[in-house]
Order: structure tokens, then sequence, then C-alpha cells
């Protein structure tokens, strides 16, 4: 996750990395049975072998996910801690506990440190997940925060993952998409609430959270379902956010451009089955496409017909 | 943990910053069940109420903990898992598995990147202690590393503690000190071993791992357990590492000071009941002293008569 610059996908960039630090950990003996809990590359990782405990950390580095000259360090930290939050939320699990590391810069001031902490606690105390622990650093460089977040599944309902979509399924957004660099980046609201009624009654077949951007993030759910999609850009019009649309005033690319490229919006994609109707679970749901038959290729439907689309999004390490 | 330059404590320090976040984060109700399993300050953080698992973070910077224009990357790699293997070590506990989230400087290659897993998964190997996921980012500024570690007791060990050392209590260390700077610091062997036979026939009353300095980490311990010590410069001058000789050479600090100052050992520093022999357990111990009636301070009992020593070591965010 990280600002709403579009990127484009290279061979070079973090898929790629990922994809070679994916086959050296799954090839450690030791993470086998941890692997067979829940599989490498998801929101989360398994932390215990029989499924009961899973993790994620989220690393934010000043200049790239928050500015310190521009942003106020109580912001900062909220985000640090929503944004592990909004992880718990693609997998629909509790989150239990955090831990925090921090290279803080060393001209900052111990109230600064603390309005930092503060922002992350406001998010803990808010989804009830308290922070518990961490590491203390200062360095002359610009600040870094890494945070942990353990969770647990909640009763009775198994972790969402990625990979469970197929053809036919309906694909539905928590909220409007596009424009959150005008600031809601830095203050989202993780989905957990949404997340658990999900799962609980929809019988979702695949979620994950937006952080780099729609079509990067969908992109990510087809590669791992093992389909394709088609978005509808009808859909995607009711599903824009006011704010994709003044920043499309400001730079001249489409709002449609903004709801697909743009990062940081930490909704929820999810995939329904068909036969399910979410109406009336309680959670507000906008649909924007469906599952198809095919290799993680994204089509638009518009009104002069198909267009194909591509993954734009933030990438790190291009 | 950080390099081995000497600093001075003072209140804008880590250890006033610490103490601040300790009272915010155990004010929180949330995390009130979580620290009655374990309290606040430890070298790991609780991470479920029933005590039955520990975790624990810590954060490598470029040109702090390490410097890539001399260390290889595999190495770096090495030292970011073991730091966090060796709080384990300092609590007994038994490592399951890790986390890794970098900011790698954008202008280092894939090798590199490469490199540094290797390196991570070499201590995760050696210590059965999987890594599983993480976060991969890209950034201008030197490389930053944070890795997580989770744990769980022990079967029919407790978890050792800082705070349950006391007078009379004899204070041990598991190799000699001073000097790591010259190398040994990017290669530590976090003593899991050790502190599992430790725990399990020494009835240790509390331990810790020598990451900032044998005075700054022996006072953490003091402050915890409500005692102060008497350290013994003749047994000092036998837990001295060639290192510490060496590096005195060449900068004109006695040795001792190298012993006494000088972070990143990762040796583990226990108390242990003068009733207990520790001769035949298995493991090595060097005795240094032992604990007295007091308020944490730290006396050298030398030839001329006693002297109080200060606590000397690394701290951030000075």
């Amino acid at each position: 996750m990280a600002p709403n610059e579009p990127r484009q996908d290279s061979t070079r960039g973090e898929q790629a990395l990922i994809a070679r630090i994916g086959a050296a950990v799954t090839a450690q003996p030791a993470a086998a049975p941890l692997f067979r809990a829940l599989p490498f590359g998801d929101d989360m990782a398994p932390l215990a072998p029989d499924g009961g405990w899973l993790w994620t950390t989220d690393m934010l580095m000043d200049g790239i996910d928050f500015d310190s000259t521009r942003h106020n360090w109580r912001d900062v930290g909220w985000k640090a801690l929503a944004v592990n939050l909004s992880d718990c939320a693609a997998m629909a699990v509790r989150p239990v506990a955090a831990l925090c590391a921090v290279a803080l810069h060393g001209d900052l001031s111990m109230t600064a440190a603390l309005e930092l902490l503060a922002g992350a606690q406001d998010a803990a105390s808010e989804h009830h997940c308290p922070l518990v622990g961490g590491d203390t650093n200062s360095w002359p460089q610009p600040t870094v925060i890494a945070v942990t977040v353990a969770a647990q599944p909640y009763s009775g309902v198994a972790p969402i993952r990625r990979s469970g979509a197929g053809p036919g399924d309906r694909l539905f957004v928590t909220g409007p998409l596009g424009g959150s660099i005008l600031g809601r980046h830095l203050r989202p609201t993780p989905r957990l609430r949404e997340s658990e009624v999900i799962a609980r009654r929809l019988s979702p077949t695949a979620m994950i959270d937006i952080s780099d951007g729609l079509s990067i993030d969908l992109g990510r759910l087809l590669d791992a379902s093992g389909c394709a999609a088609e978005l509808d850009e009808a859909l995607l019009a009711r599903a824009t956010h006011a704010d994709a649309r003044a920043l499309s005033e400001r730079d001249g690319q489409s709002p449609l451009d903004h709801v697909l490229s743009d990062g940081e919006d930490f909704e929820l994609l999810v995939a329904i089955p068909a036969h399910i109707d979410p109406a009336g679970a309680g959670v507000p749901l906008l649909p924007v496409g469906h599952c198809v038959a095919g290799v993680g290729t994204i089509d638009l439907r518009t009104q002069d017909g198909p267009r194909r689309l591509a993954r734009r999004g933030w990438e790190h390490f291009r």
C-alpha cells in the first residue's frame, strides 16, 4: 500500500520480487505445516499450524506513505495500525494485538513521538486490538514505522482467502473508490465489521483489501483464484468516490482511471456467488462486475464494447 | 540493540520514551488480559492472554545497525532475524515463525534483496523459525528491515522474565563480552539452546540478552527486579572477549570499558540462586558478580575497593 500515483507492473517490480520470495520461503521445510494452514501470498501469513492464528506486517515510510511536512503524527499513527487492520478485514479475522517498531527521525520531538503512539492507540482502541510492545529507534533519516498485527478466526468462520473465486461470482466493493490521496488515505476505516458480516452471511469465495489500486488488487485475486474478470463501466461510475471526481478536475485523468488505479482506499473487494443476494445483509456493497473463465485478465464493459485493462496501481521496487 | 558506541543515559532518551510508551499502553483496557500474562517491558510482549504465545519485533537501519557499504546483505539478513531470536532466548521460549518487512533502498539490486532474504533464511532454518510472510517496499533512503518473531513456551517451562532476581543471586553471562563491532555483531548466535538448558536446569530468577551493553542491560534487569548488583573486576577480566582487547589497543579505552559498555554481544545475562551450581549443566556460564539489596545501582569490586558504575551503552533517541 502506498500513495495513489499510478505505476506499471514490470518484471523488476515488487510482484517479481514477491514471487522470488514466495518460492524461497515455501521451500523451507519448517514452514510446511504453517503453509498447509494458509498458503503464502494472501493478505496475512499463518502463525500457528492449526490455523488458529494469523499475522501481518506493514511498513510506512515518511515521504512515501505519508508526508511529515504536511500530515500530523496522530494521523500517521492511525494509518500505521489501520493498514494492518485492513489486512485482517481482508481475511475476515479478528485482530487481537499489535506490535510497533519505529525508526524515528532524530530531530523528532518527544511530543511528536507520543502523538504517533496516540494515533496508533486510537485505531487500536476503536478496533479492540491493543498495542502491546515494540522497538524504539532513532536515526538521521526519515521516519519509518512497522506495525505487526496478530489475529484469530471468528468463531465458526474460516478466514476468507483470495483464491476461491470462480466464473460467475459477482464482484463488489464495500465503498466508493478513488482519490484517497486527497486525505482519506491517512484515516482509513478498516472494514472489520463489514468483513465479519460478509463472511458470516454471504458465503464469499474470495476477498482482498484495495491497498494498491482496484485493478492491481483485483489482478492479485484473479491470479490466486485462476479466473478472469469483467468490470462494468456503468457500475464503476456508481462506485466512484467524490474525491476521484475532484482529483480528476485537477489532474485531467478521468474519474474512472482514479477508481481503477488509485491506491489506499482500503475498501474490501469481495467475490460472492451469483445466487447469493447481498441486499439486506446490513453491509453496503457496490457491484462492480463479475468473474469469468480466463487467466487473470480484466476487461471493462463499456457502451462501445469491451476493452482490456492494464493492471495499474502502486508498485514498490520497480 | 545497535552498534557499540558508548552513550549516556538522558531524560530525553530511549528509556524516557519507553517509560512514556509503557504508561500509555498499559492503560489500554483491552491490553489488561495480555499484560496479566506478561507485563509490558520485557524482552518480548504477550500475544495471547493465556500466556501461550509471545512475540517481539526489532528494526535494523542501514548506517546504524549495519553498513551496506561494508557489510554483505547475507550477513545483514542473518542479523535481522538473529536479534529477534536472541529476544526469544532471553525469555527461554521456542521461536515458531517470523515476518519480515523491508524498505529497500531503490537502487538495491534484486540480487542484493534476495541475499538479504537468504541470510534471514539461514538464521531461520538453523533455529527452526521459518519466515512465513512480510511486506516489501522500496524508497530512496537507506534500507530498513523490521523482523517480528512469535514464540511459544517450551513444554513445562515458564518464560523467564527480567524481574525475579533478588539479593544473593549470582550473575552469569553465556560468553565473553566486548568488541563485537569488530565483526561478531553481524553474525550473532542466538543463545536458544543455552537458554532452554538454563531454564530447565538452573532455576534462573531473571534473564536478559545483552544487546545494548552489559551495564545498561544489567541496569534494566535490576530495575525490573528491584535490586542492585556488584560486579567483580577479576571475574570481568575472565569474561573479556579477545575482540574487546583488540579494540582497546586501537581506541585506548580499557578492555573493561568495552566489556561494560559495548552492545550487540547477544550473550545472555542470567541471575541464578546462590545455592544452584551451574557447573555440569552443559552450558558455558561465566560468573560476573551477584545481586545485592538496593535500587538499581551497579558497583564494581576492584582491588582498590568498590566503585559505582554509570550505565553506559547504546541508546536511541537521545
